[in-house]
């Protein structure tokens, strides 16, 4: 996500150190005494990537503490949030079918998807687990709403599958729920276990809420867009699989009777190129990629109520690194 | 499990009730805001069946506590240990293809695999975040322990899967972790609850532990000699899935050469009745079902170390009816 490397500043600096604690308590966590289990969790550890909602996590704290240390709290939800969000990766790419995350091949691909199933169960079971070590039973209730209301988006998701008539305020709810909740959850757990006033708590859930709801638009956007070798895991997966997304929606609900017509054969028959082109020439895909860049301005918006600090600045870049990237 | 009906005694009325109120505590849980996650959550609530793991946690509590009434938490861990198992059983028909559970179709048989994940994912979140209601981080712990440990086990059973040469003592230890680590938590956690001394909260856990491997043993043996129409789920997957069970492992461990390579190509070929009669006339089936009484045995031998109540008079009977039952 933020190439923490380029940025040549003490605060990155402090970041990129934290992020690599979570790593050791992330790792730490999954150790089995079962070496079947280890193998497993060894090989998904190169689907660490951005670790973006650990950054977030993190970074919301550094916003509010300023030079103040961390709390061990911070690096432990961090390393939570990760591996629920690990979880939802390895079960996406059941229901993806996917053969491809972060240039390795997927666990179900492999293994089979009945050890990606368990495998995922087996992260959703750590990430709590982990969470309990904490001490703090607000923490684990907050975390427990917060992957509900994730499985839930999820299930909405699956239940409009090939629903052509699906609204952008339908669409928006969805991935609010399944992307944005859990981001959001970074931000103002960050905050608020840096004992941030409520305002402040809230502000950065919102900022979080704002950036999630952007990711995933930017996400659909290389779904449909990208170039697989760039981004690095199978591409092309929502077309096939049904799942419709706002340049789509937005394409349908603006689109003559004959195009409509046109674009949902290309839709029912698997035509890729032709819906590309079809959501490209309409300006749907500008859409899109607009909606997304408005979300992030909320955020950045809402992050100017913050008082300045050099967490702030670093969080400011990450916010408009969520729609600039290419993968 | 228990007819509870059948049981004409004060105890088991009051245990009767108790379970109506962890059902009314499960559902409300699961209620949800989107209509299609609701609608998921209905059909799941027939594959309620035996309600053995509440029922363990109430009836270690009233054992401890005979006539003072049992704490909200122990209902509130009753319908966690539930919705657990229910989890497992919705992602296990995933794994084995199973198209009946309860009498009724299976969640991945009617809406697809994809929606069986993610409503197993619902099902566990809502289980940690039920649980996080207690408000006390020493039950998220053990609980979060619990799943780590089943999730283990499920994956050591998936990687031992179509091993000819798995011996009896990995065979116990997987469905140790699988099976009998929740089934022990929940007798475990119903004595604490209650307040019981260290030493009976440890003898319930080991009397849990013992009986979840008596019934796992016993649906082993269900799977592979039971009548389909009285279990009420489809059966014989433990062949077609290359999974080993007790008779087969006791009945390869046993054999002469030439009787073991003819188990092996009817195994390896699916033929399911050369499997069933060799493990019948060789005794291996016989063998299963002296292990199982067994652990049933030591289960009961270990509840005679608590003072007499008719609480235990009813866990005895509960205890018979693991390997008792057809169903």
């Amino acid at each position: 996500m933020l190439d923490l490397a380029q940025l040549d500043r003490p605060m990155a600096a402090r970041l990129a150190r934290e992020l690599e604690e979570v790593k050791i308590i992330f790792e730490r966590q999954l150790a089995s005494e079962l070496s079947a289990v280890n193998g497993l969790c060894v090989h998904i550890e190169q689907y660490r990537g951005k670790m973006l909602r650990p950054t977030l996590v993190l970074l919301s704290g550094l916003s509010v503490l300023g030079d103040e240390p961390l709390t061990p709290a911070h690096r432990t939800v961090a390393a939570v949030t990760e591996m629920i969000h690990m979880a939802t990766l390895v079960h996406d790419d059941v229901l993806d079918e996917a053969e491809v995350r972060r240039r390795g091949a997927t666990v179900n691909h492999l293994w089979g998807n009945e050890t990606a199933v368990m495998l995922g169960d087996y992260l959703i079971s750590n990430a709590f687990h982990l969470c309990s070590t904490i001490g703090d039973p607000a923490i684990n209730l907050a975390l427990g709403e917060v992957t509900n209301t994730l499985c839930e988006g999820e299930l909405a998701q699956l239940h409009h599958r090939d629903d052509f008539g699906l609204d952008e305020a339908t669409y928006l709810e969805i991935i609010r729920r399944k992307t944005a909740s859990l981001i959001g959850a970074c931000c103002q757990l960050g905050a608020q276990l840096a004992g941030a006033p409520t305002a402040t708590t809230a502000a950065l859930g919102r900022v979080g809420i704002a950036l999630g709801i952007a990711f995933q638009i930017q996400d659909d956007l290389l779904d449909l867009l990208g170039n697989e070798a760039v981004v690095g895991k199978t591409l092309g997966l929502d077309l096939s699989k049904g799942k419709l997304t706002l340049p789509v929606i937005a394409h349908l609900s603006e689109a003559s009777p004959a195009q409509r017509a046109t674009t949902l054969r290309a839709l029912e028959t698997g035509d890729a190129t032709t819906v590309r082109t079809a959501l490209r020439d309409s300006g749907a895909v500008a859409y899109a990629q607009t909606a997304a860049r408005r979300f992030v301005d909320d955020a950045r918006a809402e992050l100017t109520t913050l008082p300045a600090s050099p967490g702030r600045v670093l969080f400011d870049s990450l916010a408009m690194s969520v729609v600039a990237r290419d993968r």
